[in-house]
């Protein structure tokens, strides 16, 4: 392999550096850029041009931390009290992100004559922004891969679901998972644990080049598993290199996780009055400002709105608080689960415990678990902060009758689901499939997959379109009502028939 | 409870009357506002902001009625003749449209020493636009809830999907109905009936204050009963507080009720090349022009322009006239029944007679009735109507042979509905399931909801896709010809597999 | 009938000319019409105003071709090296395109005195734009209706989604297809036939009028046979009568026949990071410019960024040249057949022979078809330039290791599909469904239906998530990994089931 050194650089990246003076946004008096970054970006712009025109529309590129620090503190975007010289007189480029804490990053490489992490953490993004930063390590979108890959019974869904099968001997027979498939299907979402596992060699258009060798990667989960050590992926929402707060408060971004079938958020978004009028106007409303206005920025709320952004009245009253520990203002957990139950204290869900002393929120037959989660005082105490944004807009006696009615659902589809699995129970009792009694696999019938549906997709999608202030296709046709009971319907004759079936074998 | 005086709401809505000089719609001149709304002003900026600065957007804080009448009437939004003093020479504010008509509304309630109405409904609206009010009124769309409740065949089809079940005895047994469900599923978009039970005490930031108690609200369901006995909502489609005719005219509004799997418009408009430009260049486009120009102000219908908007030609030339009786240029009606037929006379269908007596459009095998539906000359004036829409971008042939394409297609559709419809029957006759011959649910078993999806999804959406100038993935994979075809062959094996397990039994 | 001259035209159109004077994009100065497009206008702009303003906003109307030619080459619109007078100094009116080569177009006939042609051809455009119009030649979706339609094994299957059934002696019967359901389903994209079969009589707003009758239109289907004999439709996707770039390169345009179930490239675009990016920023990108800046124009990917637009990058490298051939940077095929296989060589797939000497690109149990297909040379080449354009934005190692991760998630897919065939075949073996082996149709019974949805449906949708960087949700749980498990556990169920009643039956 032949080794480039910076002389070569130099020699291929003959371009003047003209970068910066070709942009509209640098008109304006030019911040200054660290030497590191300058070097970057002449040979950067030659190969991967997009990545430096992304940074160019950043905040990043256009504000050093020294002046966002000057701004009033409801105005900033930053939560350092101080940035440490040199980083706060430079703009935030490619060096200042990609050389943080290096010494903690099994990822840094020397490239090019610098030392660079290949992955910038939520860790290293904390250098400036450290209360998003904690706030985040506390949720349970930090805690996403453990929460589903360590706890037994939800590792157990997710291999069923994922793994190649083969029919052998009139059987269907689960296969291997391979890391590919992992990493393109519930760990897109989850994240991937990134490790590097030595060095490689990469052809390029510059000559070979040695790099970090890494696992599952690339993966921007939000609950990745960073090669510093540190949990989750600030780009999951504020995609590189703009890291736009835009984006981030646009629902298109939410909606990548968040969807139909089994968490219709942005489904039963689109479907609400609130996603109407977004769709419908939106164009004309203020995604950048920071407080953001109720009202004035915007008419109605994208998810960002009721769940995780600083909101304040054009007059500056603060009618939420910033956080990005994005369950901080729910009381109840609708979805992913097979009942609803109060939210997790922590985020990491591995020490809750059932009656039955398994890691889950609720029995199999519902009953909420005693240890992990949040008490009813501190349920009444979230509750109140998210109606502190309905009740921006909507009168009081609105939103108390609102949340009742999301209670009276959430009681009335847990009954269904109930209903179900009492169904399933029978199943397995009677012989007719094998799961838990049986100690076998309790995801891999079709009876078994049934009721995964009533709980997975359809009740997920009725108590999101109540939460959400409606979106009646998807709690009646769409994945509703009519699919709970049809799908109840269907449970019942696969138990008949194979009962039938059994009688008739042993007449 | 302490109850507030006018001069308890002085001292807590202490803020400066500043409200209007921050919004930039106001460097012009203001105008002048009712000082009973300065009032509401005065507090409300403080409580529901986002009601205010919604307001501050609309047209009704900008323009007196008494400017709007000095319009050329073809560029009117209202279509009073004269608006009443006091109510012309002020802006239209909160106690404009909240104190109208009190003696009728049995919400009116004294709310800091005003006579309030806390439902704005159609017939208040109609002050100063009479002819909107006066077309809805004999809308379908008005009828919204009887047509759908006091209907017995489709009562029992709502409460059948939308009842909790449980299963008892090895049956699957119907529950009770919830209003709180009722009100966020199928009614959400019919209406409820909001009805005046008494009052209640809300604690508000403002202490306690007492308030009508209503049922089944908060909903804006577009038939809804208000409790001044008028029915509909015009905030169903112009949500509050902008009233905009732009969020009116995009098809999101539409959307939130006319959406797959029973009504896929939206769906179908999204696939269609109308859809195609609409999403591409609708930014560009003027949503707000009265009348509105085809071609100029936009380049492809939305669902308003073929349906009710009042169209002309960039020089005038009236294409076509608004309705808010928005079944004015349809002749057939494609969907939510089992069968297509002509259009209802009246938007009130419980007067239709099929022939076996019962208020339905079509008998159970197709046969339609032959009461209450307009007659061959009335469908060929409402065609010709609609043609006219379609002639201003589309040759005479072009509009003639779509017509006849969608004539062929509800012919071939309901010729499919009909197979199924008689394997139904056949499973009734044989015994395999219970049905309107024993006088038994017709809705709650497999083979019944197999047959429900014919009509009430998969035919809908080839229909609309015909209608539609065509969504052909609709048509064809997404909820069409395939899924009518493996749905037939599932209803068939369905039988099949019954009639072998009964004979098998009896051997 | 009354035939019309052109006096009468003349009177008929009183209108002074004002037409262009009216429009905002004239007040610059006016470009020369023809007199024969100053003719058609003075009418249509009376009678179809709405594609008279639709041209009035395209560039046809504001450009002459001889303007065209004095750009630099890489910001040209057009490829001819010259065009000729008189068309080359007149702007691109209705008469330019709809009178061309007059001599092939049966559907030519005398419409007011001039000689027009009802349908503007591939070959046509070709008059200004060559290398487009050969290019898409020679690509599938010139031959759409051919490869579909007179392929024996996909007419079948054609013919079995879209006929009309009936149950007839206990059996579903497959009855006729009209012409008219083809046209909206399969061939609304695939394109239809459009022949000439005499004149008709049209009433129209000018009296009667006579004009060719043409059968299967309208339609803009991509694959149409015109009536000059040339193939394709440019409106498919520059709809007419702006043409524009802006419109193609929306992915809402692709996503009318790309879409969920069949080919859901829309929906996994939707869900992706890409996708996200583009729904989010777009509206502050440039679509119209030529050559497209990676980064500088757009941020992200549009489908046809990677697929066919001349891609540079700010400053002029170019990263990839146009091709209206949309296979020319694909090197495998991932849909519309049961397994994944190399790129037919030639848009017109018929000559494709696979081992059993059928005209399919795989044998039915996988093996790659050995005629027809491009070698590993090609698909090298091929994947890299795809390469190229993934390369502006992200590193050669994340580049190589989506590929890697793609090549996997074919195989596995694959695999999967395999399964189902088995299962498929042993049904067929067992006489448990009648197919291949009993020479009746493959495709018309449940566990028919079943293979189908894997995939056609679910390993699709796998495949195009893993192709177009991650969409999660549609790998996992919305048309996915959890719907090819579930479906083969079905399969399987519905083998056993009839196995166990065929047993019962011979007891």
């Amino acid at each position: 392999m032949k080794k480039l050194g910076i002389l070569t650089i130099i020699l291929v990246c003959f371009t003047p550096f003209l970068l910066l003076a070709q942009t509209p946004a640098t008109k304006v008096k030019i911040p200054p850029l660290s030497q590191e970054t300058s070097a970057c970006l002449e040979c950067h712009k030659q190969f991967t041009p997009g990545i430096v025109e992304d940074w160019l529309r950043s905040r990043h590129s256009k504000i050093m931390p020294s002046t966002a620090l000057k701004m009033r503190e409801i105005e900033r975007r930053i939560s350092a009290k101080k940035v440490a010289t040199p980083y706060g007189n430079v703009v935030v480029g490619c060096f200042e992100c990609h050389s943080l804490n290096s010494g903690k990053h099994k990822d840094n490489f020397d490239h090019m004559g610098f030392k660079i992490n290949v992955v910038v953490s939520p860790n290293d993004c904390g250098i400036c922004h450290p209360a998003e930063a904690k706030e985040f390590s506390g949720s349970k979108k930090a805690h996403a891969i453990g929460n589903l890959a360590k706890n037994p019974v939800y590792h157990t869904f997710v291999e069923t679901v994922i793994s190649k099968k083969a029919v052998k001997g009139g059987k269907i027979v689960q296969l291997d998972v391979s890391d590919f498939t992992r990493q393109e299907t519930c760990f897109s979402c989850h994240g991937t644990e990134v490790k590097v596992i030595g060095m490689q060699e990469v052809e390029t258009k510059m000559g070979k080049i040695e790099i970090p060798n890494l696992t599952q990667w690339p993966n921007q989960g939000v609950g990745r598993i960073n090669p510093d050590g540190s949990l989750g992926a600030c780009s999951a929402c504020h995609a590189r290199h703009e890291f736009s707060i835009e984006v981030a408060r646009k629902p298109y971004t939410c909606a990548q996780c968040h969807l139909e079938p089994d968490v219709p958020a942005w489904n039963v978004y689109h479907e609400s009055k609130h996603g109407d009028i977004y769709l419908s106007n939106s164009q004309k409303w203020n995604f950048t400002a920071v407080p953001w206005k109720v009202g004035r920025d915007f008419q109605t709320p994208t998810c960002a709105t009721c769940h995780n952004s600083l909101i304040t009245t054009v007059d500056g009253r603060r009618v939420a608080e910033r956080s990005h520990d994005f369950g901080a203002r729910l009381w109840v957990r609708l979805f992913g689960l097979i009942y609803s139950h109060p939210q997790p204290k922590h985020g990491d869900t591995s020490v809750l415990r059932n009656k039955d002393g398994l890691p889950l929120p609720t029995a199999f037959t519902g009953e909420v678990a005693t240890v992990g989660l949040i008490d009813r005082e501190e349920q009444t105490k979230r509750k109140k902060l998210m109606s502190e944004v309905c009740n921006s807009c909507h009168s009081t006696s609105w939103v108390n009758r609102h949340f009742e009615k999301l209670d009276n659902t959430i009681k009335e589809v847990d009954s269904m689901i109930l209903a179900s699995t009492l169904l399933l129970v029978e199943a397995w009792n009677q012989g007719l499939a094998e799961g838990l009694p049986q100690g076998k696999n309790p995801f891999d019938e079709a009876i078994e997959q049934m009721w995964i549906r009533q709980w997975l997709f359809y009740s997920n999608s009725i108590k999101y379109a109540s939460a959400m202030t409606g979106a009646p296709d998807y709690a009646t046709f769409k994945n509703g009502w009519w699919n709970l009971t049809e799908n109840l319907q269907q449970m019942k004759d696969w138990v008949e028939l194979r009962k039938k079936a059994k009688e008739l074998s042993s007449k």
